[in-house]
């Protein structure tokens, strides 16, 4: 039990931990921080103090050096915390180190080097197949072969609350402005710690070794720009302004119990990506100005993330610390369970309800927030809000 | 006139100046450096001696910090560098600063940050169209509206002459094995030193103030796996594998007389992208073992780099420090001017002769070696050697 008031039942007790960067109201330094409850640890002081031993990796202004340091050093760190929360005696120090949330801005807690998003679940690109290609096959030839996924950039990942601006660009030949069909995909993120060296792959087995935690991501899709620009290189710019993610990172620690069976897969897959068939039970949800308008369930996904870590990796690609990978658009089999507004209106012919307004894509001013839990734990919201196009 | 002895004619005398990364033999802390010659000025020692004013810029372990500090720091410090190798009165001091090549191995210079790559030869893409089209127009629809381009790697990207292992992956559904058609793709790269913030554009205008420099780039790309996986979201492992970049910038400050004429557009461009045609005149060459097998024209290119630019941000992407763009594969109208094996050999189906062996992919041992000339001005080559697939 945590000395900390008010945490049991917050999505964000003892058992959680989540880790951050924060920066406290009148302060303009960044600093490494835990999230118990509606508290941030400044854990930047608690090394500063040896209340905690974590090398230094907690005095520099974003988690890159803790990441790096890989999975003994995250155990101890948590330890560490979980003793300073929890023990009593040591109340009197840690206590003057908890700052409310309402008295800090989140930034985004690492540096992101290689971003990755793949297209795991079969109900999305499903979907999308039976939207945009009626007639003929739902999926692609290669989809139940190995895990579709492409580079996005990783420049434009940004912390949680961040505004989005919506993008202009061209919308088909001749046609440039902004964006009419703006959209979100809800997805889950996974932290790459520790890297690995070219020519090496990182087989599913080490998935824990290189994967620090875990994150709720926003890919928000120009749709129309998208849809022109796309073939055949794949998706640019109508993903490239902007990727949202969660400022708390929850360890794969906190998700021991989480974990729970994924779909079988029909083929069969080849050796590398044989894997246990673990998936994270998260229930996800969207909310759309403030209306839940989908429940996703993450364990529905096709692909795992461990098979998502060994194919990024199987052609001898190098992970590096930062690196973050991105599930694809969670969608379930039902309409109420998709991740993206394209599913939810079916391309705009089955609006939805919002209140007493009918919706199909994204206006200026509406804000998203995805959410997720599994059991105790909360993963830490991802919200954005659109602003108009600059002129 | 430069004091250093036999830089005349080298590609690399006074008027070119290009910046890199060294090591010392023997010793093992890189630094920043300037060819001249076949010599490396070691800069890290002549800031450190005051012998130039850089403000610490080349005292770090790459060129990030000088990147981001902008054209007036750069044309600052490359007078400075000039005056140092031309002044008789300073050779005394500055002549224990060179560096003979051979004695140097050469890292990559900066860290790069996101990498785009553009596919912006009407040429190549019409071989392509028709090599894996045929019958069907040779340009997507889209290709002439804007400049087609995807997300690479950044953290595979590497320097000149660095081994390259042979990918493995997916070949076709259930076939797993090395890659059986591994290639090249002759390409042009610029590195951004100057970056920009998110929702707002760079126009083509302002290609001189965020730009710092020019490398030739590989695209190493491996046939089989890129065919089997790129449908619907684009090119993944079959790239991601390895990228190789030249060791030195080629500073633009260099390039200045290399400008002619670019292609006449037809359709008109968006106003976005309507630039002012110029072309940077650049022969390339690609040696594969030693013969030289295409001269590649990197003026033919449909797509301008500073159009590359404009579009890469029109979405309000930001750039960073250190963003890497490249042209796409250049190839000009005739088979030996092509800058792919692929088109090369059509396919496989018109090998190439290389001595006495005919060949159509890359073996292992195989090395390729880029060049590219502008006047007086030899871009650092970019080359790589094959080692066999990991077992």
């Amino acid at each position: 039990m945590t000395w900390v008031p008010d945490t049991a039942g917050s999505g964000f007790a003892i058992d959680h931990l989540p880790m951050g960067v924060v920066v406290p109201a009148g302060d303009n330094r960044p600093r490494c921080a835990v999230r118990i409850g509606d508290f941030a640890l400044d854990l930047d002081a608690a090394e500063a103090a040896e209340l905690i031993l974590a090398a230094g990796s907690l005095r520099e202004p974003n988690l890159d050096t803790f990441l790096a340091m890989g999975p003994a050093h995250w155990s101890a760190v948590r330890s560490g915390i979980t003793e300073l929360l929890t023990e009593e005696s040591k109340r009197s120090v840690v206590e003057p180190l908890l700052i409310p949330l309402a008295d800090v801005t989140t930034r985004l807690a690492w540096t992101v080097a290689d971003y990755v998003d793949f297209y795991s679940s079969e109900h999305h690109a499903s979907n999308v197949g039976q939207i945009f290609r009626p007639g003929q096959p739902a999926l692609p030839p290669n989809w139940k072969h190995l895990p579709i996924g492409y580079h996005g950039r990783a420049g434009t990942v940004v912390v949680s609350d961040t505004p989005v601006v919506r993008p202009s660009g061209q919308r088909a030949a001749g046609d440039f402005g902004p964006c009419r069909r703006l959209d979100i995909e809800a997805e889950v993120g996974f932290v790459v710690g520790v890297g690995s060296s070219m020519g090496e792959s990182v087989p599913w087995q080490r998935f824990s070794e290189h994967v620090f935690g875990v994150v709720l991501l926003n890919d928000w899709s120009a749709r129309d720009i998208q849809a022109w620009e796309y073939q055949p290189l794949g998706p640019f710019l109508g993903k490239s302004f902007a990727t949202s993610v969660s400022a708390w990172i929850t360890p794969l620690a906190a998700l021991e119990s989480a974990w729970t069976a994924a779909p079988v897969q029909d083929p069969a897959v080849l050796p590398y990506l044989a894997d246990d068939r673990r998936a994270l039970g998260l229930e996800i949800s969207v909310e759309w100005n403030g209306f839940e308008v989908s429940r996703p369930p993450f364990a529905s996904m096709y692909w795992t993330p461990a098979q998502q870590l060994a194919h990024l990796t199987v052609n001898g690609a190098s992970l590096r610390t930062g690196d973050l990978f991105a599930s694809g658009t969670v969608s379930g089999p039902a309409r109420a369970e998709v991740g993206s507004f394209l599913e939810l209106s079916w391309n705009g012919s089955e609006p939805v309800e919002l209140g007493d307004q009918k919706r199909s894509f994204l206006d200026d001013g509406d804000t998203v927030t995805i959410r997720a839990r599994a059991g105790s734990i909360e993963i830490a919201p991802v919200s954005g809000k659109i602003l108009p196009a600059q002129s």
